[in-house]
């Protein structure tokens, strides 16, 4: 693609080294912006700078936090004694969206993956650990809930994580697979079938 | 969404104000940037900024150019004769890279659109018989090419400026509508493969 000016053509490169934007993309966005007031372009670019260079992380559950420790693990009405091992941030957002759960987290940044060379050591594992050993809260850790992707490197990590648990004593558990609600029987593929047939529950009416 | 930080949440509200890009594709834009180097962000927010503030437009025929007059007005070897209206810029990147045009071209910077309110005024359609009426070249303009949308709004606009230029006795043309290159007849729409059928040229075997 030739471009009419180097302006664009930087700002195009640039913008179509984000995922899932191509130049085509973001050519159509660098005009965009062109278009708009500069204030937009200002606000943009300073809500992108400010994220990158002030971020930081919370020291216990390594989620992103405006404080050293964020405001989930400072929650008073938080279930201290669960913890909730996701692979990274969004996963957070995403289960602190339902409102089911009102326990603590734990980023692991991860998983393990001995194809792109990820291997325990990448991930906050030791931190994991740790946090069992000693709370920050003080009250004692009952349960850790593996809320890992279905998938090979997803399920090698819960392995790995519940080996090193074993002797704590503490209770894994693993969020439910299967069906999703609302959906039907005979389009669900069938591993998440045969595996939901598997792992059934009792149902019980009171 | 509620989001675990601040900045976080300024981040994916700017970022989420491009066209196109919704809440979850900006979070997930802001976390990759977040996993990335601090230069990788410098050089997006620097491009952008500076594409803002120092991008300027060519005083003849309106497309981006880094100087007065871009290097397309300016070039040696382009038909001077020859004027190519579009709607906006993309359009010019657009024939440029079909590498079968060689003429100048006019960005009108929209098309007619009563709904919208934008009416001639605000397109470039004075400069327009302004460039007609003295040439910036010195050579006079012999055609104009119209290569507007196929909607009602370009049809509009086209019928617009047949209509200023035909007391000049300019030759004016549009692009030809039809089946695309390695189209099939039986999946094109009515409308195209009527108007194709109308508008039929000439075939000859020399």
């Amino acid at each position: 693609m030739n471009f009419p000016s180097k302006l664009i053509e930087d700002a195009v490169n640039e913008i179509s080294r984000l995922p899932g934007i191509g130049k085509k993309t973001a050519l159509r966005l660098a005009l965009h912006l062109l278009k708009q007031p500069e204030t937009h372009t200002d606000n943009l670019t300073e809500a992108i700078i400010k994220l990158r260079k002030e971020t930081s992380y919370c020291s216990i559950c390594h989620n992103i936090s405006d404080q050293e420790i964020c405001s989930i693990c400072l929650g008073s009405r938080r279930d201290k004694g669960l913890i909730c091992v996701v692979e990274d941030i969004p996963d957070v957002l995403a289960i602190e969206n339902t409102s089911q759960y009102n326990g603590l987290y734990h980023v692991l940044g991860g998983v393990i993956s001995p194809i792109q060379g990820i291997g325990p050591e990448e991930l906050k594992i030791a931190s994991l650990i740790e946090r069992i050993d000693q709370p920050h809260s003080g009250d004692p850790v009952t349960e850790i809930i593996l809320a890992l992707p279905s998938t090979m490197e997803g399920d090698t990590t819960a392995f790995y994580i519940t080996r090193k648990l074993k002797e704590k004593g503490i209770k894994v558990s693993t969020i439910a697979r299967g069906i999703p609600i609302g959906g039907e029987l005979e389009f669900t593929d069938e591993v998440t079938l045969g595996r939901s047939i598997l792992t059934r529950i009792n149902y019980s009416v009171d």
